[in-house]
């Protein structure tokens, strides 16, 4: 009974509560927001991880702690975290700060509901149709399905699965014992995704064809058949092609509409990656770089990326209009999908995905595209192909900077080859040093905090940088800084 | 170069969208958090779907809106969700709204980063580990590994393919068609997951083997052994068992000790599925129903379920210590986890996911763990069953109520048996017309909007509400609330 009384009082201080939230909302504001997006301001305060982990103070204990030192705890979070949103940060395929899709991002949260039924989410079911329909018009789709996953290596992966079960639906039952070995094609440059979706969905890695690449890294469609014959005379059945729009590195885009053309020959699913390129859909200028797109089974796109909604942000989408999602990876849960519901029940999404509760992630780019409007976006698009234009212009004009190769996309991949290298492309070790070149200079600036970009070799290309510029808060002053500061970091080297 | 000069000034405006992002916030708080944690308030408006289409005028155009045109859209979008964090919302495994965690949602959101390297998140990097590592004490592991993933579903998953991983390394890179064919033992209660799992991994659910569950809806170990056994004599190969801590309808917790020594005979990974039921090892009182959880070799715990952080937060742990779930899952991405990085590159733990970019999860534990300490945590899990067991008294004191199960865990199950039906146990009818009264009462709180709370068939039990109340701002009141509404919106049936 004395428990029983513990139970006549809230255990829980709503008016503290709304006001800590109050101030370390101000606190984010102030430290994440305002600092966050001044070029003034570092990217990021490096601190070795010993060293950050004695600030931090992060073990948990027994006992809690006051409202002001949790709020001195949120400054310190923010002060020694990378400002994705600094002008100055190039260093993903994300970056920036959109203030409306940040609103939708926080309501979302306050809001903590899953996608999974109507009952529980009524608002975000019908307009998770509405968004995905839009990226699906986009594409060329009149009709289709899809949904948003945890990112686009999710999407790949359901895009792996549901062809599989489109061309073998006994495997959902029966396993892969019961259907032929598969085998997978996609081009060498392809994203990691594929590799850990084929091991995950049991297919194994080994049964990856990997696809040839032009000097541009797009798939060589003729490669591309001569390995699915070659699957074929290894008794493994071709059953999915991954196109890549956008490739990691060099932004690369396959070409979907003569892919396609070998798929509709072999009749084998085609799947796109347009997790990167996906949203060089919204300019008229530049969507001919997925010419053939609307040709695809499915179609991964992550507007995370370059609209800027916040991670996680990722449609999967497909053409099949028949219920295939659903069948694919319905289990009819009768605690959830009850058949006896008041409501259409047919309204209710959640069992044609693999998740069970799901983080809604339609608000925030459908309040960021009523904010824009789909030309507002399509400005965005441009501007970032055009940041890329003026820096691979200035590229060319700068002694020491050398492209890698002439970009097409967004991602715009060069050396800096410091004053001590020059000349000697003919010596022996000039590729070695020149590999050497990016991670120092990268060193450099990530504990000076000044900027923040990407180096990675790629084949038999020693280190360059991948600069990607996306947030459309960057100027031409922070791109020109952002040139400046890599001749300053590396003139030495 | 007219366009490079539109490059001159930022496309994006900051103090506007500063502006916008205080005025949002302040309407997520009054709109939300105030009247969504306020008694008096709906838990819904509901609509039809048609209608709130129209209501909500969702559609994508070519113009974006002013300000205060999405500000109205962010009211609308509140005022039309569920407020999971209303004291009479009672509907799933998670409600309520911590004011902490909420916070470290609102700077996640805002930091906006992926928790893959170290140098693109180093705090989180640090924390993420400082809270799995906890999480594993709690369990009762020394070492361990693990990760946080996007719910549940994915964690079962996880475990699923790192066990078939540890027996058959080879299946990552040669499929499934290169080893035998698996088995999956789980009980006929387990989480939809399973199924789920099984088919997305290739294993197929016709490889699962459903044990039997006794009379409170937990696995009998005899039969586990027995299904063992009929699994090897069907040729297949037992690889991994799936205990239930807190099953979704009836919360039962399986035996794991029980189970541990089956599959310590047998050699089979055991994963415990304590997604639900993990939080009850916060609580001295409570955790023995989890004996024998630290023999397991891997465990999902979602924290976003009893302890509120906010989905998605889902953990999953692993006993091993000696880089399994890197070795299973790794794809060595050579643009994101160079080898020649200027710190301690076993700080990039990304490669050990199946996922590249991946939201933080850690943060909102972190800090509510901060702001309650451990033993405010456990008041917190002690008061979900106090409140269980208030109802479950009440129920037997109230005429027409009938309880299920005796709860053990945080569920509650009970049907409400209107006068009309009472005394009519024996009659032909009965059931089915006991069957109807859980949705009949249910559409009419929807409609009213007075709270919120499941009901589902089981087995061959016909529809019963499936009470769980976690939220700490639940008082008394509320559940007297609950109890007395049941019985006002049900009597006439």
């Amino acid at each position: 009974m004395a428990e029983h009384n513990a139970l006549l009082c809230p255990a829980l201080d709503k008016v503290a509560g709304e006001e800590f939230l109050q101030k370390a909302f101000q606190i984010m504001l102030e430290e994440g927001v305002r600092k966050g997006m001044d070029a003034s301001e570092k990217v990021c305060d490096w601190k070795e991880p010993e060293e950050l982990q004695q600030i931090l103070d992060l073990d948990l204990k027994e006992g809690g702690e006051p409202q002001e030192r949790l709020l001195d705890r949120c400054r310190d979070v923010i002060r020694y975290s990378v400002k994705t949103c600094h002008p100055r940060f190039f260093n993903q395929l994300f970056s920036g700060l959109d203030p409306h899709a940040l609103a939708g991002r926080l309501i979302t949260e306050m809001l903590n509901t899953s996608q999974y039924t109507y009952e529980i989410a009524p608002v975000f079911v019908l307009m998770e149709e509405v968004v995905l329909k839009k990226l699906r018009e986009l594409i060329g789709w009149e009709e289709g399905d899809g949904l948003f996953s945890p990112g686009g290596s999710i999407s790949n992966m359901y895009a792996m699965n549901v062809a599989r079960y489109h061309r073998f639906p006994d495997c959902k039952q029966k396993g892969n014992w019961a259907i032929p070995k598969l085998a997978v094609f996609t081009s060498q440059e392809c994203h990691y995704s594929i590799q850990k979706g084929a091991a995950f969905l049991g297919i194994g890695t080994d049964n990856i064809y990997l696809v040839a690449v032009d000097e541009k890294g797009k798939m060589i469609p003729a490669d591309l058949e001569k390995k699915i014959n070659q699957a074929k005379s290894e008794r493994a059945f071709p059953f999915f092609v991954n196109a890549t729009c956008g490739t990691t590195v060099l932004g690369a885009f396959d070409p979907v509409a003569e892919i396609a053309d070998v798929c509709a020959r072999h009749k084998i699913w085609l799947h796109v990656d347009a997790a990167w390129g996906g949203s060089a859909l919204l300019s008229q200028r530049h969507r001919h770089l997925l010419n053939g797109v609307e040709r695809a089974d499915s179609v991964a796109w992550n507007p995370h990326k370059m609209l800027m909604t916040g991670l996680q942000c990722s449609a999967f989408l497909l053409r099949d209009s028949s219920g295939l999602l659903q069948r694919c990876h319905c289990a009819e849960a009768t605690y959830l999908f009850q058949t006896d519901k008041f409501y259409n029940r047919t309204y209710d999404r959640g069992d044609q995905t693999i998740q069970c509760g799901r983080k809604v992630d339609c608000f925030k780019l459908w309040l960021m595209w009523k904010a824009n409007g789909t030309r507002g976006l399509e400005q965005r698009v441009d501007r970032a192909f055009a940041m890329t234009r003026y820096l691979a212009d200035e590229i060319k004009k700068r002694e020491g900077f050398q492209l890698v190769i002439e970009p097409e996309f967004t991602n715009l991949c060069f050396w800096y080859v410091p004053p001590s290298l020059r000349g000697k492309e003919g010596c022996t070790d000039y590729c070695l040093r020149l590999g050497k070149v990016a991670p120092m200079i990268k060193e450099r600036m990530m504990k000076k905090g000044s900027m923040m970009v990407s180096y990675q070799p790629l084949g038999n290309r020693v280190n360059f940088f991948r600069q990607v510029v996306t947030n459309p808060a960057v100027t031409r002053e922070d791109l020109d800084f952002f040139l400046d500061e890599i001749e300053r970091l590396g003139r030495d080297l």
